[in-house]
């Protein structure tokens, strides 16, 4: 039969960091040491209390479908999150658990979006979200962001966007590959322009709980003067009205990637829309997984994540100054996640080219722009603090060499 | 913001049992004794090295992301498996672990399916695979499946449903809700006419491993002749082609159901397009059940399994005659899955009005046609066999009661 594949695929670009991380692993087994700073995951293991939550279900033989929104137990405990951590009500009937964030994202848009409807997006942003639209049929529309909003979109941007095409805006906070968080004043301004356009909003919050103290625009190192210990939580957009989108995922903060769990708070209206697209298109997430999730709220897990959460912190406050030293510009607030997005224009021409010759030359394997968008990709890299501190000084140090600092 | 679904929504349509299950839960807390003949998931608990080498990686901090297509240990398994159960090349390459079946008609269709192509499925059939298609922006179009070919689609109805815009065919064996399979010539005969007329041929093997000896059209009382032990494995589509796309799952002869993990063997020329989707919808799927099912292959699984296989024969064997004799007629060869499918039109003149009497009268809970399709759906009721013996002979006490048998 004649190879065919979907016209959509023409649109879904694999990810390029693939490439390095093959020749990472080629140097890696021939001998050569790599710091890996090119990775969207927690290096630390998921909690114990968390892993043995899953053991014992295992053990009792909760091995067994779920429904299709999730245990409702775990439902409850989300709830209940939502009031013990941001002061918010949240009903356990707005909230449905899913295959990771990615899950939510599939879910949503296949809830909302229409053939050739368009939605805006920040770009940079991260790539999976606009592979996601685009495979329901939605197609991505890109707004570019900089330091001149912290990498976030405006309501003024959201307005001069939207056409007559337009169906919904999604932001992220905090962003993937930025770290950079909204205001919940900035979430209600965005918020207000979707709903005056009448179109859907959307908030990726999975990096929520990975968020620091704040960093002075432009000079990262003056983030050391807030104590540690004193993190604050970004606002999360459930406060900001009802008829809001909003995902998450216990992929980061309580660091289960693997276990692909996550989950969304979805207007009311749509409950049953999202439950009878989870019955047929997933029947439910992992039920070993949900069980473990059970546990992820316990005081003696969040003391755990939160001790980690301290360690993320040092680890920013010790790379933002010290790639900055070396010449990267960290343009944006890196408040949140594990990522520095650098403007590295100071020093190369295009960001692909020299992430791969960092790889080959230092053993340094860091994300280019071209995995986050069209928005001057060339200028951009991505590195990411999922490693330990000797680590990131051993990656500084090599790169200081490299560029004879 | 105003309500407003994706078109899609209209035409997605939610489990129907569902709401019987929901009146069982109340029966049952009412303090009734229920018998479920509704549930589409084994009875068995996940074979005990399964779960044990869950508990293993989890303990080993094997948790994190995986290859978007899988453990290449895994998939190297399944390849091994393919080898010495059904004696069939299939390179691990071609194979990508996916999150359960589900996962892997989700990566096929976004993979193949463009807006407004028709498919051809039978009905009845697995009600999720046409509307996963229909999220896609495929149209399913439905072949009416009869006691004439055993509830499978023939080539030359394939042959007279292709029109310009059809795609592909979708078939399943042994299928749901009927337990019929299709032989090798007919797999190849099915997909010679979809190579005739340049379509994609996609086969669910969702139910492989659990087909038990032949039992002769209409008379499935005459099962018993061939001895316990000697069941057959029926032939698998990959042996057919190395163009057909063939879905399975560890679901159910595995009995791994809430683990959500499935396979899928996909023509060589698709597997960087699965691949990349698989990066940006799922990430990878759940790595706890991809270390879990290494051991499925191993003897000592096998070896339950196959005990569990057996118990599945002997109950098909005693509940299809005993359905029979109280005036069900089970029109389908039922030598596959759990199910049996039966014309109850002798008895009552709606199947969704009799499952509905017969859960309040006599505490049986079975689905009714409406949910596999609009192909006299009311003429049929599903019996599932995912109970034990001695319940299952309740069950026909109290059939035997309601109808004066």
């Amino acid at each position: 039969m004649t190879y065919r594949p979907a016209h959509r695929l023409a649109d879904i670009e694999p990810f390029h960091v693939v490439e390095l991380l093959t020749r990472a692993r080629q140097l890696e087994a021939e001998g050569r040491d790599i710091i890996h700073m090119e990775v969207g995951e927690p290096d630390f293991p998921t909690p114990e209390p968390i892993a043995e939550a899953a053991i014992a279900a295992i053990r009792d033989h909760k091995t067994l479908y779920t429904q299709a929104l999730g245990l409702p137990e775990l439902r409850a405990a989300i709830s209940a999150f939502y009031g013990q951590r941001y002061g918010v009500t949240v009903p356990a009937s707005r909230i449905a658990i899913t295959n990771g964030a990615s899950g939510a994202l599939n879910l949503a848009f296949a809830a909302l979006a229409n053939p050739g409807d368009e939605w805006l997006l920040a770009d940079p942003g991260y790539p999976c979200n606009r592979h996601i639209l685009r495979t329901y049929e939605g197609l991505p529309r890109s707004i570019p962001v900089g330091p001149d909003s912290n990498f976030q979109p405006t309501p003024e941007q959201v307005s001069a966007e939207w056409n007559e095409r337009t169906a919904g805006l999604l932001v992220a906070s905090p962003a993937n590959p930025t770290g950079t968080l909204l205001t919940l004043d900035e979430i209600a301004a965005l918020a207000n322009e979707c709903r005056a356009k009448d179109g859907h909003f959307l908030v990726d919050e999975i990096y929520h709980g990975l968020t620091y103290a704040p960093s002075p625009k432009g000079t990262c190192s003056a983030a050391q003067e807030v104590p540690l210990g004193d993190e604050v939580d970004a606002p999360t957009a459930c406060a900001a009205g009802d008829d809001i989108w909003v995902i998450n995922s216990f992929s980061k903060y309580f660091q289960m990637t693997g276990w692909r769990l996550g989950w969304m708070v979805i207007p009311e209206p749509y409950v049953r829309d999202v439950e009878k697209l989870a019955q047929n298109l997933t029947l439910c997430p992992s039920t070993p997984a949900q069980y473990a999730a059970l546990a992820a709220f316990a005081p003696a897990t969040i003391e755990i994540l939160e001790a980690r959460r301290g360690e993320f912190r040092r680890r920013r406050d010790f790379l933002a100054p010290a790639l900055e030293a070396i010449g990267f510009r960290v343009t944006a607030r890196p408040e949140g996640a594990f990522y520095l997005y650098c403007d590295c224009s100071a020093l190369a021409a295009d960001s692909f080219v020299l992430a791969r010759d960092l790889l080959e030359k230092t053993g340094v394997a860091a994300t280019p722009g071209l995995d986050f968008g069209s928005n001057e990709p060339e200028k951009h890299i991505r590195f990411a603090y999922t490693t330990e501190i000797p680590r990131l000084a051993e990656a500084v140090s090599r790169l200081s060499a490299y560029f004879g600092r």
